[in-house]
């Protein structure tokens, strides 16, 4: 196979889905990682030309330019002999894809929640914003509380995205103890931060 | 099969999306159809019993809800025995998951610059946010364009979405010229707006 591209963050937490799943199937090491900085307002122009809504992550294989992280996370998954990590059919499926959605709708009023209130001049910032994003934050944690039991077992696409979810807000709002309400959420996590692919990507300090 | 129900309002691009797939299916029968009005800082409290991130659509089937729109549309695609609106396999199958995250990437970008301009508050609205979202809605226009050819055909997932985003554009967005620099998108648009599942499914006016 000819070596594929990505464009990622050590940051993203979209990107460090596409990086454990790249680990957890083997195919880390026939991708060339192109580290690159931008934001919603400093766009990069290496990545617009791969992506034209100018977001990481981003794959460039076989003249493709592959996009979102469930694409390319989907994609990558098709090119190992290995395990599945999106379960091929039935209410697995279902179970798995859901939960990368949850993963995923935490992590984007996540992001919007952190532009609101870092990337935002401070005085255009408006706080009902920032508190339907933390709500919707909240109403994530607390269904992946209630569904736990459903995140046990081999990791699937849907609990890595769940467990770069809880990273992200670790990484970003270190003051928000999501843990004391959420404890069967926690001590998954807890196990989960364990694994080799998980510890691999975890963002840097800062 | 159990009843589907599906949450939904008149004016959502990604409902729309559901709508579509549902019409080309013919599983728009078997859906019990329930408009509800949100917006992020307005959240439905129906919506957030079935979607813990509080967005519509929500698809509620055998027990589970399904959501986003690509989680759903694809479940739909699976129950129906017609041609498949996501190809199996195959670079077919990243083309149309591709178009599917252009035209939701622009829809993404428009509803966050709607949401700049119409719901927050004028003196907290931020130009360099609308300025960055307008660009991606540019950068995906001009990728269509270029890709066009690849758009012809019978629908897909990737066809369907990019004439949501493209009706969204037109509904929320009158005075933003497209067509003028993207004249071979506008000619598809034109031809793929008589198909019966979009006209079905035009936004309301207002």
């Amino acid at each position: 196979m000819a070596k594929m591209k990505l464009y990622y963050s050590p940051a993203s937490p979209y990107a460090r889905k596409v990086r454990v799943v790249a680990i957890e199937t083997g195919l880390d090491k026939k991708i060339d990682m192109v580290n690159v900085a931008l934001s919603p307002v400093t766009p990069n122009a290496d990545v617009d030309k791969h992506n034209p809504i100018g977001k990481i992550p981003v794959l460039s294989v076989k003249g493709m330019d592959l996009f979102d992280s469930p694409v390319i996370c989907e994609y990558l998954d098709t090119q190992h002999k290995g395990r599945k990590l999106f379960p091929r059919k039935g209410r697995d499926r279902w179970v798995a894809l859901r939960q990368q959605a949850m993963g995923d709708g935490l992590l984007d009023a996540a992001l919007l929640a952190r532009y609101e209130g870092f990337l935002r001049p401070e005085e255009r910032r408006w706080a009902d914003w920032s508190k339907g994003q933390m709500k919707k934050i909240d109403g994530v944690l607390g269904q992946l509380e209630a569904e736990t039991k459903a995140l046990k077992g081999k990791p699937t696409i849907g609990t890595i995205s769940v467990a770069c979810a809880l990273g992200y807000l670790d990484f970003r709002f270190p003051t928000f103890d999501w843990r004391a309400k959420h404890p069967k959420l926690a001590k998954w996590f807890t196990a989960t931060g364990k694994t080799a692919s998980i510890k691999a990507t975890v963002p840097p300090p800062g």
